[in-house]
């Protein structure tokens, strides 16, 4: 087994400019390792707002897909009734000062001024992500699309975090098959890193990290447009990352042909994600570029999403470090992927 | 109450510069707030490896305090059974690249060199690290100190990263009371930018970030030596800072005075956390300077410890964006803990 022969390694790569620990001797054997959570559906759907039928429970609702459907909604994007940040604040900014800094100590606040919508994926409880067709996963990505054009006319919004939470251990509150949008008026560290990253990778080889990202023994499959991967500094145990071929530096700028080649690849990995390690919890995030990026900064600037199944839980050494041990190499879980067959 | 009068914040500090939001709409209200998951031991202490007369079952020791003990140990430092680094990488070193680096990709890969032990913080299966009297944890407090002075010595290793996990839902594996010592030949992304932040603040102000902690509605306890807080940028709810009140930028800089002090407000402050949030699963951090600092880095590193009690699971925003939805102000968690009266 390819795990015995191989020794922990330190990683880190030019996207994300991120450490981490391979770290094989950690783990059983990577072909057996299996959620021990499931990710079920709870069985009182009729209690779940999110259902076709109790609208009337949900936060206001923002659009829905097709546009001018009644009951036979494909997605509805809606507010979230318990908003992280506030789309209130900004009214009060021209009488209030929003940042406040404090000198002395070198504290900074800012008022929590924000977008926050939940994405209903499907108007039916049992119905998840993985169970539509690429064109039914097509219509929810663009409608994270068509959210993301209506925030970026918000002149203060810097940064768009699209992100999906399955299943109770990867944090869902909510079983009914949904993702989230939070629009922030500062760009988060992760984002602030990466395009740092690329840039330097830019300046000393004139190429952007994602268009020549390394594929040898980590392709998983490959679309029209896109590639899934298991990328090299792999935090998690089966990370996946799913990448345009195409230079892109904007989430936003899918257009349907190839948001239906997406819905494709993304349903591919999911259900072999599924498959291989028992229906697992798993997060999914789009990483995009902040709004206002200027044309320099195209270059080296390139979305793409990022799958992390929930397979163990974090300890204190990657919260004190933001190391993360991996037990995984990217190359067995690249080419276990790969091989997976779907019935 | 006092949540109901604030709104959501976004802040960040001068000692990480990581941003976080505060977000009281996301939750109960902070008096309310109770661990699920509580931290109780397994039933079955004679499976043990940890518990004394088992000591056969571990990995090699590396030493005992009291250092001529026998059957009457009261803390033992022993190699970690599967560690995440490999003390053997290094012999190779001489004849093999340490480092790989792939110019085109951009990407970095170290042999995993380090060393990984576990401190077992009692030989009693029941008894945990704040069972234990003030005295009784400076034993553990100066094993980790003697553990790091040890290590020091390797010239390749960078950083040291102590912790402990305890509970399940913090990502401990075993019960019996526990840390681990982590000894890295990289320095960490959270050490290396908490060192940037200080810096940049000392340059600017003249001053350590810690040693001019804002405490102002922060304070929960102080003792001779030591501060405890609630951090102005709180990344989690209920999360604790321990500080020294002189400056030392490195943790094994502790001697036995202090230390015993250090374990009376370590003590209070693990048997407050656990009183007012029904005994949770925490994740204990010691944060210190890398260990080849140049004098002139002297002025503005500081040693704390940071305890993050598990109350919530994270989701994919904070993955995505490393920025944190913390339910819970600081100033309210200060007002709680100080508060708390023990039996
Ligand atoms: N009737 C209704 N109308 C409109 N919206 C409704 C609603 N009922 C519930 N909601 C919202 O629906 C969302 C469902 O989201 P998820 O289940 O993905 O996780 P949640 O945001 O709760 O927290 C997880 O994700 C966040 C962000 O990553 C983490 O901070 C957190 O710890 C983790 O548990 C919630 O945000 C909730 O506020
Ligand atoms: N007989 C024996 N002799 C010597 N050592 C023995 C032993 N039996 C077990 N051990 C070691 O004891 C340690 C106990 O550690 P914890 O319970 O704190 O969590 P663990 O390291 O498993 O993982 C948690 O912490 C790490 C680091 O934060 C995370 O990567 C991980 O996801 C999380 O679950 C383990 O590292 C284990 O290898």
């Amino acid at each position: 087994m390819a795990t015995e022969n191989r020794n922990p390694e330190i990683r880190k790569d030019a996207v994300n400019n991120r450490l981490v620990i391979l770290s094989p001797a950690r783990s059983r054997r990577p072909s057996d390792i299996k959620s021990k959570s499931q990710s079920k559906p709870d069985s009182n759907p009729t209690q779940c707002p999110f259902c076709a039928g109790n609208e009337h429970q949900c936060a206001p609702e923002i659009f829905r897909f097709p546009e001018d459907s009644t009951s036979d909604w494909k997605v509805r994007v809606i507010e979230n009734l318990y908003p992280a940040l506030s789309r209130q604040l900004q009214v009060k900014s021209d009488n209030e000062e929003h940042r406040q800094a404090n000198g002395s100590t070198g504290e900074v606040s800012l008022r929590g001024f924000g977008f926050h919508d939940v994405v209903i994926e499907s108007p039916n409880h049992s119905v998840h992500l993985q169970d539509l067709s690429p064109a039914g996963i097509a219509v929810v990505l663009l409608a994270y699309k068509k959210r993301i054009e209506q925030l970026c006319a918000v002149e203060s919004i810097s940064y768009i975090q699209v992100f999906k939470n399955h299943g109770a251990s990867a944090g869902a509150s909510m079983s009914h098959s949904h993702s989230q949008i939070l629009a922030l008026p500062v760009i988060p560290t992760i984002a602030s890193n990466r395009l740092n990253t690329m840039k330097e990778h830019h300046n000393q080889t004139g190429k952007c990290s994602l268009c020549n990202i390394n594929t040898h023994k980590l392709l998983i499959n490959e679309s029209t447009h896109f590639i899934s991967i298991s990328p090299f500094a792999s935090t998690f145990a089966f990370e996946t990352w799913i990448i345009p071929r195409y230079h892109s530096s904007h989430y936003h700028q899918l257009d349907e042909d190839k948001a239906i080649d997406l819905g494709g690849i993304l349903k591919l990995t999911l259900e072999k994600l599924s498959l291989q390690l028992n229906d697992p919890p798993y997060n999914l995030m789009i990483h995009t570029s902040p709004l206002h990026i200027v044309s320099s900064e195209l270059p080296y600037t390139h979305w793409y999403i990022q799958i992390v199944p929930q397979l163990s839980t974090i300890g204190g050494f990657e919260m004190g470090t933001g190391c993360y041990i991996n037990p995984v190499f990217p190359e067995d879980a690249a080419k276990i992927l790969r091989e997976v067959q779907l019935p």
